[in-house]
């Protein structure tokens, strides 16, 4: 066969006797062997001399370094801070691990040279980190950092790019932590490293930019609505939650709708927004790192709370089942007194649905009711909004009536 | 105004000088006082006086008691085993505390009256109770109870009526549980109690029913398909999410197709089954209590897998984010090291999505790879499922080669 018909990082189909292999060439060591990203993920090496035919399906895109290619300021466009923080939009396939590695911080413009034509990026990155290991200090960090550019009048708004892992807590945090928004903060991120030629990170650097330079001073995640190429959603940042692994539009709003629609021609307005303005923003970064969120599940055992107690945690988040319940006194393992006995001693304790959707209503069942009585707090956010939350409220000391504030905010 | 037009469980409308309030009418104390029960789940007091206009929106349906009503048995009818274990399709709306009540186990049979068209329903209630109250013990108990039934000739399929909150963790116990099913099983329950005209107990059992006598040998969730009152779908009772709180159509097939579409006239096969057989079905409910989940979130403390080895913990499943993630070296609070101790030290510890949807791939990222080098179980079942396959080769003390086993069954 003809070799080198293909480089590593294109996407190739090779023949054998015994059958076909698709997947991402590697760079390979041993030149009688080519080696194949596949798309589980795991590698193969297939000798050459076995090869009856190779053909390459998808191009690699060029290797991403110079910014040599990104054209100069515009000066009548308007500026947006684009603050990068690492993850799947900030990597590329690595040709020698077969891995995905941190790739420099210009290279998103590389992949979305379309932003230069919607505004002039001012690039900053904190960190470059996956969002895994995003932990409160850096939600902190990053609402400090949204700070300065909130109160510079030439920064028209802010692009905040993540991984996917997390996004919806950081997001969450940034919606607590950043009080009287002025202008639009969107937080994107891509599912496929930007150097295939199926990325996401294109489309939704665009929509990003696009909501940045908008009139809605909200902070939202802005991807791609579902798996085709064409439109993407702006949802609220808090009450987001990641409920895909892999496909392209896998955040969903949770019990809310999408801010707007938004596709390279236009923005469609989906609800009622705040407007940009001229208010003061405020940064209130205050957290309590004592807070937890339990999934409750049958035959628990409830001295976990006592475990919590005594570990100095200050608040915890209860997943329940069905509108807001946990095993009760006919279940061998009674919740119920435990909860009573660690709120009395001066714990705050919440209630969130573990369906992920809908609503939790204690009025209903006799279980619910039960529940109530122990002065637990029920939440209408997801369980990683409601985390957030309670941290962000309990990091208050000042504040006299928390659950109050837990029930109103 | 007219009073008594309305009988206490109708659902009714009052329209005083100042709004209007819509709600089931409760037993009242004060016969001045009209209670209502408003669709919020609070009971609110109007005084009669006050009220211009009352009508009625939908009648109660008459109270269930008797079943002298019940047609006798068909002898051209195949059985059917009804066990009912409580949960709000054995519930009704209690017109003294505005509360949901348990009612008796042959009020299944008023609600849904075509049941006797399609079988002849042998009844039994091994006991009454709300599902969040479930535990294994009950899991074993149900499986026992399902096996009488599976090595009855005369019986055709069986039905489980049971509460929603924790039905899928049954389902699964079930899936488990019982090793070669020779017959279908069908989980049915009510999103709505069986007294309210909106209830879908009716359409569910009746499909339950289509299902127990078909020649599907699988255990299935048979509910709502949507909110609409036509069809039903059976869904693989492992894997199976209750995914909203309250709307009919809760119950979704996570990362699989359902069986089959079931409505009053047919059935729509939409995978391969396993038929119905003379196979002799096997009950093995041997389960391990020393597993938990715990759900991994920015920030938190690893130390919560000590509390677990101290308190003799075999098996965890830990609910990671994206991929199969967890927090690593960069997060400043490194799980990797500790899951690393504590598999050394013995236990299984099991990666679930946080996602829900979509499968864990360990292999894309560098932090994906790190956490499979610790010898943690990637598994392709939701957490709840997860849990009970880990409790159940846990149960097992005499298998050897119990990773094995929760990769491949």
């Amino acid at each position: 066969m003809q070799t080198k018909t293909f480089n590593s990082g294109d996407k190739i189909e090779i023949q054998t006797k015994y059958r076909k292999w698709v997947g991402h060439a590697l760079e390979s060591y041993d030149s009688d062997i080519i080696l194949l990203k596949l798309p589980s993920g795991y590698n193969i090496g297939v000798r050459e001399s076995e090869v009856l035919n190779a053909r390459v399906i998808e191009k690699s895109i060029a290797p991403i370094s110079s910014s040599a290619n990104i054209a100069r300021d515009n000066p009548s466009l308007p500026n947006v801070a684009i603050i990068i923080t690492g993850g799947t939009i900030s990597s590329r396939l690595d040709p020698k691990s077969g891995g995905v590695i941190s790739t420099d911080k210009e290279a998103i413009l590389t992949i979305a040279p379309e932003l230069k034509k919607i505004c002039n990026p001012v690039i900053e990155s904190p960190f470059m980190k996956f969002s895994e290991d995003m932990s409160p200090r850096d939600w902190k960090l990053l609402a400090e950092t949204c700070e300065k550019y909130l109160n510079d009048d030439s920064i028209s708004g802010i692009i905040l790019t993540h991984g996917t892992d997390t996004l919806h807590y950081t997001g969450a945090a940034l919606h607590y932590f950043i009080r009287d928004l002025n202008k639009p903060i969107a937080l994107t991120y891509s599912q496929r490293s930007i150097d295939r030629a199926s990325t996401d990170a294109a489309l939704n650097l665009i929509c990003a930019a696009k909501f940045a330079i908008s009139d809605i001073a909200e902070i939202a995640l802005v991807g791609h609505e579902n798996s085709e190429d064409i439109s993407c959603l702006a949802i609220p940042a808090s009450n987001s939650k990641k409920m895909h692994s892999s496909m392209r539009g896998a955040f969903k709003a949770i019990n809310t709708t999408p801010i707007a629609r938004i596709t390279k021609e236009k923005i469609e307005i989906l609800k009622s927004f705040n407007a940009r303005s001229d208010i003061q923003p405020k940064i209130d970064t205050k957290f309590s790192n004592k807070v937890a969120i339990i999934k409750i599940y049958p035959g628990q055992d409830p001295s976990l709370l006592d475990y919590y107690k005594e570990n100095g945690y200050k608040g915890i988040i209860l997943e329940t089942t069905g509108l807001g319940h946990v095993p009760g006194k006919n279940s061998g393992r009674n919740w119920i007194p435990k909860i009573k006995k660690a709120i009395d001693s001066g714990m705050i304790i919440c209630a969130t649905a573990q369906t992920i959707y809908g609503r939790l209503n204690p009025n209903v069942y006799s279980s619910g009711r039960e529940l109530q009585k122990t002065g637990i707090v029920f939440l209408k956010e997801t369980s990683e909004t409601a985390l957030v939350k309670l941290g962000w409220v309990l990091g208050h000391k000042q504040w006299n009536k928390k659950k109050k504030m837990l029930e109103s905010l």
